[in-house]
């Protein structure tokens, strides 16, 4: 069982500046995102798109932001966990939490701040019959290990930048990789997409485009993925992985079973210090909802703010909070 | 008269700020400040000291905070009126304002944003008898322009940054230069302080230690200035010009006249939009007050986002706010 002070659901900008206004406050944070990466919606939909408001910076790269956020909360060492949704949250007797993600890692904290901006991003599924029963047995819809890959007969589906990505990537490691689109031309980077060709043409790939994903088979473990092109002829291909890359669509997911007051897929906080109708249980960011709110990055670093300084008084019940300037006191870390 | 949409009472961080916010909006702004030079509390106390509270910025010195902020705003091309306090507001009948300056400058605007921070800056002044006569006919308290001061007989007293800066300036801009300081030892930057003692040595300024100003006299101009030295010994200096460079204290100031509810020189706000009790003005920033507020910058960012897309029903009356990403939609400038 991890132990901290702040447990954050999230690691999108807000979260992460979380970590940065509790450190100034003393108090530890660790972070939860089902992502394999930290910066939310910056880094998995726009990373190389310029913002133009946030204070301060004429322009900023959303990767960049990130990156810099990164470093701003360094000195405070918060620990993350990532790659794993947030499932279970439960109420202990002293009135701290433990929650449960969804591969079983548990987390006690005295506070819970939600900052899981338009909720979890859920990959989008292919219809196929028994899907359910090779989820995790073959089908994964995320690359969180490469090596897990190393030596065997691995499918990616999608025609997106990560599925053009991770096949010229995994093409190193596995042991054959076929690359399966429903279309003639790829929606990604057209420099992916021409490497992608390129490996095509020399056997270092399978390309199988104007298809479709029809059946998938196995004993107990996938074992064989069947497809269609659009004369209607099947092929079945050998394959211990299946990766379907299809997009990832935001839900609130587990949250919305937490007992808040839930508005419009957003959860309603009082703007006296963005806590929810939950004692101990903050939300910040793009996820919670108030009168005038505005989804905006910049908003949300005010929010972590405020809220910090409330949930002092449940990590340092004894101490009273004083307010310091970080230019004249530094971050003062741990 | 100046004519906007948004007239702004302080050209601190979130006065600047604010420029950006409406200007997304297609409002026009017009920015005034009593200090010559923008950038509030930062440039005018700390414009070398790092702040490390800044979301994305690790580490940022405050002068560099307010160059960055003038340079985001750029494109929305704000106009300024520095060097002027705000001393009047006149409600006119179709509820728009005209605010006039200490100068007399005049500005009318549909909305009014005051993001005074911890109010006027107004100079500690000598206790000297009749000084309030010659406040503009030889004493000030401000270098606004240098330019006044050429091939004149120039006095300036203090002993700090400022003091010691102007002598150093203006021994090559005026005829004389006497610097007068009641001890033997300077306050500001020991090469500062350095190069007064240099140029007192090498006769291009007169230096008068230890010594407090007693006396001014003129015939409705400044012509004379007494002082005395420890041993009681007066000396009068003949001087077209005296400059007491005593510092600033911040005073909210005429502000305080203006029918807001003002709570511990600080004016209540409503947090869904910070606005006054008086329609059609706004408080964002350090100036205001409201439960748990903090008085950080990044606090009042968010203020100035929320407020105009408040303030944009009275300058658009007609129009539906759109709201959109910077990302997507760019600065959009006039
Ligand atoms: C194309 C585009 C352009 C944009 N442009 C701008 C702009 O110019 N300026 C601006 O201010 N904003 C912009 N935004 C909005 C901005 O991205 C969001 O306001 C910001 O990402 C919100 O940050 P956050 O930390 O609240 O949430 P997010 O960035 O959404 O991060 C939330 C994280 O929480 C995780 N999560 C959620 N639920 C769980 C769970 N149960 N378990 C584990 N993890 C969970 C998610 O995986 C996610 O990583 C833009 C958005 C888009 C899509
Ligand atoms: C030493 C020090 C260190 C600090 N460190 C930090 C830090 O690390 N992080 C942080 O977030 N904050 C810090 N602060 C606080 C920060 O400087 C303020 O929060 C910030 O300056 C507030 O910005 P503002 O725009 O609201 O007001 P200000 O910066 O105070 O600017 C207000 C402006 O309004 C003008 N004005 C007022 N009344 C009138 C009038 N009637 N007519 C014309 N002009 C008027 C003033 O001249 C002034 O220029 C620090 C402050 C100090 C002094």
């Amino acid at each position: 069982m991890i132990t901290t002070d702040i447990c954050i659901v999230g690691a999108g900008p807000v979260g992460l500046f979380t970590v940065f206004e509790a450190g100034l406050l003393k108090m530890r944070c660790h972070l939860i995102d089902a992502l394999p990466q930290v910066g939310g919606q910056l880094s998995e939909i726009y990373p190389q798109k310029p913002i133009y408001d946030i204070p301060g910076y004429p322009e900023v790269k959303a990767q960049e932001l990130v990156d810099n956020l990164m470093k701003q909360i360094e000195p405070f060492n918060p620990s993350f966990t990532l790659g794993e949704r947030v499932d279970y949250l439960a109420k202990q007797d002293d009135g701290s939490f433990v929650i449960t993600t969804s591969d079983k890692t548990k987390v006690h904290a005295q506070v819970i701040v939600i900052a899981g901006g338009l909720g979890c991003f859920e990959p989008r599924k292919p219809v196929l019959e028994n899907l359910e029963n090779f989820e995790g047995k073959g089908i994964t819809y995320m690359v969180k290990d490469p090596e897990q890959f190393r030596d065997k007969k691995v499918i990616l589906a999608g025609g997106g930048d990560s599925a053009l990505d991770w096949t010229i990537f995994l093409s190193d490691v596995a042991e054959k990789v076929t690359l399966v689109h429903r279309n003639e031309t790829f929606r990604g980077a057209p420099d992916s997409a021409a490497k992608v060709f390129d490996m095509a043409n020399n056997g270092k790939i399978d390309l199988i485009l104007s298809s479709n994903l029809t059946k998938i088979s196995g004993n107990g473990h996938l074992q064989s993925v069947s497809m269609k092109n659009k004369a209607k002829e099947e092929i079945t291909v050998d394959a211990d992985y299946l990766i379907p890359l299809f997009g990832l669509s935001p839900k609130l997911g587990p949250i919305a079973e937490w007992g808040l007051n839930i508005d419009k897929n957003a959860i309603e906080v009082d703007t006296t210090d963005y806590s929810t109708n939950v004692e101990r249980i903050y939300a910040v960011g793009d996820i919670n909802t108030y009168e005038n709110k505005l989804k905006l990055i910049l908003c949300g670093f005010h929010e972590a703010a405020l809220m910090c300084h409330s949930a002092f008084k449940y990590v340092y019940p004894d101490q009273k909070l004083s307010f310091k300037y970080t230019t004249v006191n530094g971050v003062n870390a741990f």
